[in-house]
């Protein structure tokens, strides 16, 4: 069976049920279908929540396919409330560019899914459409006060930085011009689009700790400049109101259901690539008031996902993690060995051996923080019994805790030593953690410490571009945000090719992008796509629908 | 007290309670909120809705500001009600665009509203958002291919009709240029977006039978040429299946509440300058399945809604209007017998008088359908009782039953009377409307039809490429699809500046497009925007929303 029809043999609880297993009532809902409900902010306490342990999942770097984070993160929460404890999933909204590219639908897999699978992959409830809607609207009033008359803010149209959203895979859309046309057109200009969970709005809804905080980032975002120089932002063109209005729904988080029956919250999803790569601090707050473990997950490996769930949001937010799972594949960690990516499937335990020091890496980084960690090893059916050995028996001799996880094979069932493994961290462990960096350091000091510290770099080079750039965040009196690194997945450097751990490099910084709403600065090393493209054979060709409204497809 | 004040003034029922009047069970309903809920295709039931009568709301040739057609059908509603008929409203679905450009919300007036306003005028179910996903995975698609190497179709990127779509008043993207950045950004092309109520996706939603017929249409969506000259169509791409899919819930009709607590459903809302302007089929029928009366509105003044309604809506479904309300107003007669816009609230009884024509003219252009007329004077307070008097003469002395609608005053209580004769109007007639033309004639000579008999023409002109184009619609074999006029909703011409009952003109047809999805020829008469810009003064900056969700500016 695939996923879809995993996903789809399980006959849903009504979400009402579901809540009700959390101390929600039916009244408190604001129900989206049957099986998907939005949540009210009032659920968050914020006594309560301190008293609850925050699990963070995050991986090894990653092959193209993935490491499977979700489906452990799922599987995990499952085999925490096997065996007894009140957990709940917390984990990001997929974008629909990817469900109609490569990879089909992001919401776990196997028989570690959350569901309704088709509507979470579709359009869930709507957020990522008001994220976009809200984000084209700053646009397109930027582009009428550039035409206006009375009003005109005297804005440099060569200098706009706010891109337009959309919420696909659609290459062409890059790098446009619009206003063209004539007078009534609008003024030529080049721009592009970002697709919507690369865009700051998202970034902003994921680091907004109320309605009244959401707008006030809004006010804040920085659009470019005018033609004397000063800066624009979009408090000027009154934007803020109407955008956090068009956000008054997607600011609740969402309730759903794993494959066992388990609440599960999912709401946001920026990217990890080029911003935070994790849910909204609202979902995990609202988590946290409600159960007394939450797992959650940050995009790529430790070096992208876990270092910003850490420095930014966890920081902003006043969250400490009580352990950090780190999921390993042996098909990953053979490439990382040096085995081509179509022979990862048979058996190479010297690749697997030269593979390891990636692991070690993440376990080392996030050790940094002060957390602890415990390694997943996600378990494909390719995995030989002398592979699993050789992993298990290393994170033995360096004592680090380990275990299989089979949340994809058997859900819940299959990650409960995964869970044993994770309570003991969690519950022994008495300290918040430890940022890599002060927010007082030098925009350069902080990225220093990112890429020796998390990266294992031996330094940090910029272009000219960036060194300008530099001067320009100081004299904007913005050189105290926290850093959001912009660096490819593929490598624990920025360079792509560099797989296993790499040594004795460099981080170069290309240029920098400041999100001053969601109040992070990003650095960006190589180049970061913010708008991917459709492959040769798009994965939209094979989605259809029968007349009795029944997906294939999808998965 | 504002519209937005008004309709927070009155507490809602729960959705349930409303379906409930209509004989929906709550397990039928699938909920978004606790006031908004989507219904299932199921509940159409092909013999009941023969039964039932269909009542249509048109217009005279409005004023800038509206005539107030969705106020008159949602009063005439709740009057219908009031003298115990069981009656829907069945209307359409704001767009974005204007709520955030000049004129707020569009969901009725006064004490004649649908609720939850906000909700209704912002994202309501969603179904917009659906409809722009399935645009712009078409578009995706098509760039996607003009990219690839292995299974290009030879599309010739100068020739492609289709254009990304937009639920924003964004002039900047009427004409754009996508594609740019080099080999990996795509092939450069010019195109644009429509804004989505315009696009040919949202005509398909309102003319499909069900999502099987849906599909299909989507199939038959003609994209543009191959460099050899021959036609693609979407399901060369496989485009088809993906944009069904995205459509699954939004092919579903929404239930609201009026606020005589009254069920309306809302559907689709295609543009009537460029499309249909009407509602759904689907909705139109759910109405007719649930109620014995429905009341439904069509776009702009009856040259446009109304003669769209019968010829292309009405002969598609199978469904036949027992009765049409045109709506006039005092201010807007004035203003075609010569008052500017700016002196329509002082009493003129000359100026009212010369304005008649107009009415005269949209009362025999629906007779020309042998369906009753019957004419609502939908009051303002400005209006004196001399030119109350003196148009309810008019009326008398040429056998045209009217009656006052006091709906935004009063709401239902305030449309009794009309409600009284459109009862009598609808139970009277017997037999099913006549078409202004047959599918079989010539293109040519419907538009000539639609031209003397509707719009009272001399005749029609085409230029050069309106010529070459009916060459090519002949070759395509789509001579026979009925024709649906794009104009100036502001003259019963084609030019906008010839106000109450012009004479002696001709209608210029520039050039044709061609929904073969949605089953229509599309003759364009002079420039027809299909993306709205913002005015100097968005209405978007006065749109706020506070810590406590409680949103203002929206009226």
């Amino acid at each position: 069976m695939n996923d879809l029809q995993i996903a789809n043999s399980v006959t849903p609880l009504p979400i009402q049920q579901i809540a009700a297993k959390i101390g929600i009532s039916s009244d408190q809902l604001d129900f989206y279908g049957k099986y998907k409900a939005k949540l009210p902010l009032d659920l968050i306490d914020e006594q309560k929540l301190k008293q609850s342990k925050l699990i963070l999942v995050t991986a090894i770097t990653p092959t193209p396919a993935g490491e499977g984070k979700t489906t452990v993160t799922i599987g995990l929460n499952d085999g925490l409330n096997r065996i007894g404890k009140a957990s709940l999933a917390v984990i990001r909204e997929p974008s629909l560019g990817p469900v109609f590219g490569i990879k089909g639908g992001a919401a776990g897999g196997g028989w570690s899914q959350v569901i309704p699978m088709e509507d979470i992959n579709l359009h869930f409830t709507g957020d990522f459409h008001a994220i976009e809607k809200a984000n084209n609207l700053l646009s397109a009033l930027i582009d009428n006060n550039i035409q206006s008359k009375s009003r005109n803010l005297g804005i440099d149209p060569r200098t706009v930085l706010w891109k337009r959203a959309m919420d696909m895979n659609d290459r062409a859309l890059r790098a446009t011009i619009v206003g063209l046309g004539g007078k009534n057109g609008g003024m030529p200009r080049e721009t592009g689009f970002n697709i919507t969970a690369a865009s700051e709005v998202m970034a902003i809804l994921c680091m907004s700790k109320n309605l009244e905080d959401l707008k006030a980032r809004f006010a804040k975002i920085y659009i470019g400049d005018r033609f004397d120089g000063m800066p624009v932002f979009a408090s000027e063109l009154n934007a803020h109101g109407a955008m956090a209005t068009l956000m008054k729904e997607a600011i609740k988080p969402n309730l759903v259901q794993t494959l066992g029956q388990n609440p599960a919250i999912i709401h946001g999803g920026p990217f990890a690539n080029i911003a935070q790569g994790t849910n909204s601090i609202l979902a995990t707050k609202m988590g946290l008031s409600l159960g007394d473990y939450v797992v959650t997950e940050a995009g790529f490996g430790s070096d992208l996902g876990a270092e910003k769930f850490f420095n930014i949001k966890s920081r902003a937010a006043g969250l400490s993690p009580r352990a950090v799972v780190i999921v390993a594949t042996i098909r990953a960690l053979k490439y990382h060995g040096g085995k081509p990516l179509k022979e990862l499937t048979s058996e190479d335990l010297s690749a697997l051996g030269k593979g390891l020091p990636n692991l070690q890496r993440h376990v080392d980084s996030i050790r940094s923080f002060g957390v602890p960690v415990v390694v997943a090893v996600n378990v494909f059916s390719s995995d030989t019994d002398a592979e699993k050995k050789l992993l298990l028996n290393y994170c033995q001799t360096q004592g680090i805790p380990a275990a299989l996880s089979e949340g994809w094979a058997k859900g819940g069932e299959g990650c409960m030593n995964l869970a044993d493994l994770v309570v003991k961290a969690a519950d022994d462990c008495k300290q918040d953690f430890k940022p890599t960096y002060d927010l007082e350091d030098e925009v350069t000091e902080k990225i220093r410490k990112v890429a020796q510290t998390i990266y294992g770099a031996d330094g940090v080079e910029y272009s000219t571009v960036a060194k300008s750039q530099l001067k320009k965040i100081e004299k904007l009196g913005m050189s105290k945000l926290p850093i959001c690194m912009a660096k490819t997945q593929k490598s624990l450097s920025d360079n792509e090719k560099l797989i296993g751990r790499p040594m004795g490099f460099t981080i170069t910084i290309r240029e920098f992008e400041i999100a001053a709403g969601a109040g992070f600065l990003i650095p960006i090393a190589g180049e970061i796509l913010r708008m991917p493209g459709l492959p040769e054979v798009p994965s939209a060709e094979t989605v259809d629908i029968d007349e009795n409204g029944v997906i294939s497809g999808l998965f």
